[in-house]
């Protein structure tokens, strides 16, 4: 991928906006769109317009800018505040990183609300601007960490999109990828298609595409063939949520996986940020699982692909058990999933 | 499904035809095709207008009527008629179905190769309409034979299609279905997607909702999810070809899906009839696995989902380890995969 930040703040006028990739358009269109209010970036997460948890993240962290500037004459302003913010979580439930930039812009308004309105806006798009700046450095720092574990010329198999676009650039998973193909072009990636959004056929190939990156695309059920003929030597996943035990939420599809790479013996790691990692959690049974709408697995390129009256049940995440977790690469270095306490003692 | 046969021989004028459900066009269109020549038989097979391993099977035997009509005036009838089972025989590789009734019509050539070419034909064209007639009879005794197996109340998943569509009629797996739906109306049919050609969208849920029986269409890395959620009791699919160990070939995805089944101790069983066992080879090594279209991956409804240029590829099969298979559900019972001998002495 080219610098360029998936999501950023813009800096114009006294404020500024929200200026993002819309994910959906992808691999057809290049296109950013300017997000100037807060019921539009509501809106640009639940439709993943952005999309992947760390980038869901900062949109929330943007989220909180607009929906200030909304509000800022209004008498009682932090709290109205505080309920947008309340608005802004619930646009998606399983990812924790919305949250946790959420949780980031509230402290700032608690260490600043004797200040001016004027100058609580100010900081919260400071504090959303360093989160940016941030997320590319702790990616690259994942990279390097999940390099060293990728033996000389593997397959590499990801599922969904954990790649630039998931995050403000570099990537989670895709940036283990970026790091290994530095200093060894002779992997090959495959690419789970990743149904129903298909963010690995639109999204990873493409941002592999425009790397130079081998690539190769499969479907989702392709990978125990792949792996039975010796084709896989390493699994790498981004996350959505991952629990104090390990269990890890991700992209509907991922514990298939894992479970496939563990007959296998193909060491299945998780690469994603402290921000993910919700220590609130005992295990995977407390995540929530998004539903998510029936068309997006019975509609492609605008046409269905089974009959009218089909019934059907669409879960966005599941989860791997922890047990099926070799490593979760972080930018603190790489753990067991029963090590996870380590990164926040 | 209605009692039509999937494919079936129709007697009109001296000979006679190929009549055939064309499901290349389901669920959008249902519609038979004539097919009168030998050349049109094999490019059926090939582009799966007719697939589904006891159906090919079927077209296989209609397709040595409709060369030995083509070549009735050769001098050397019966010499060409072998090139042309050959020509037949190379139209799909993982299939043993279709080389086992191209070899039931070889043994009517050599039976009968004495009388007069009328006749040769006709003595074809009688055993084609048998085996047509066996493979329902067969299908029935596999879903009474596995209807048993089946708990009450039961979530059952499924891959592809091995239904009416895939047989001559009543199915394989979805005839397990059938037999137990008459008993139980309480179950539950979980129909994988199946990328890339989306049989069980397609097909599964087509023939499925026809006959009232409940299904729910999830994608293909779905089933760890559902199993974990204590959704799936019960795993059935057909199969395309089964080696002497009980390895057995199916639609890729089918060794996913065993694999996750077997993690969380859901019984996996295998339904198929005696001809799609394979006891000339070892194990799933020997078995070809076809690889199709690289647009098969890239193009869903006329539309790529991802950039050009993208490498992908594509196998049409994958093998199933014969550890992970609880049984193999056939017209004279059900047998452990190191049983399957007892069938042949």
């Amino acid at each position: 991928m080219n610098n360029e930040k998936t999501i950023e703040w813009v800096k114009e006028g006294k404020y500024g906006y929200s200026l993002t990739i819309d994910q959906t358009l992808i691999p057809n269109e290049y296109k950013k769109i300017k997000i100037k209010d807060s019921t539009s970036m509501y809106n640009a997460i639940k439709t993943m317009i952005v999309r992947g948890a760390p980038a869901i993240g900062i949109a929330g962290a943007h989220g909180v800018c607009l929906a200030a500037i909304e509000l800022k004459n209004e008498s009682n302003f932090i709290e109205k505040l505080y309920e947008k913010i309340e608005y802004l979580n619930s646009s998606r439930p399983t990812a924790v990183n919305l949250s946790w930039a959420l949780k980031a812009q509230k402290i700032v308004i608690e260490k600043y609300k004797d200040l001016s309105v004027d100058e609580i806006i100010n900081k919260l798009i400071e504090n959303a601007i360093r989160l940016e700046n941030e997320d590319i450095e702790i990616n690259k720092k994942i990279g390097d960490f999940g390099a060293v574990l990728v033996p000389k010329g593997a397959g590499i198999l990801t599922h969904c999109n954990a790649g630039a676009l998931a995050t403000v650039g570099y990537g989670t998973a895709l940036g283990v990828i970026r790091s290994v193909y530095k200093k060894d072009p002779t992997i090959m990636v495959y690419a789970d298609e990743t149904r129903p959004r298909q963010q690995g056929a639109r999204l990873t190939t493409y941002e592999l595409v425009r790397d130079g990156i081998p690539v190769t695309l499969i479907t989702d059920g392709m990978c125990s063939y792949f792996m039975k003929k010796g084709m896989i030597q390493f699994v790498v996943t981004g996350a959505d949520r991952i629990a104090s035990n390990g269990d890890t939420a991700n992209k509907i599809g991922t514990s298939t996986i894992a479970i496939a790479a563990n007959y296998y013996n193909i060491p299945f790691y998780i690469a994603a940020p402290k921000s993910t990692i919700d220590m609130s959690i005992k295990s995977g049974e407390d995540i929530v699982i998004e539903l998510r709408d029936e068309n997006e697995v019975k509609i492609i390129n605008d046409k269905p692909i089974c009959s009218e009256g089909v019934k059907v049940i669409n879960p966005s995440f599941d989860v791997t058990d922890n047990k099926l977790i070799k490593g979760i690469i972080t930018e603190y270095g790489v753990f067991k999933p029963n090590e996870l306490h380590k990164i926040f003692s």
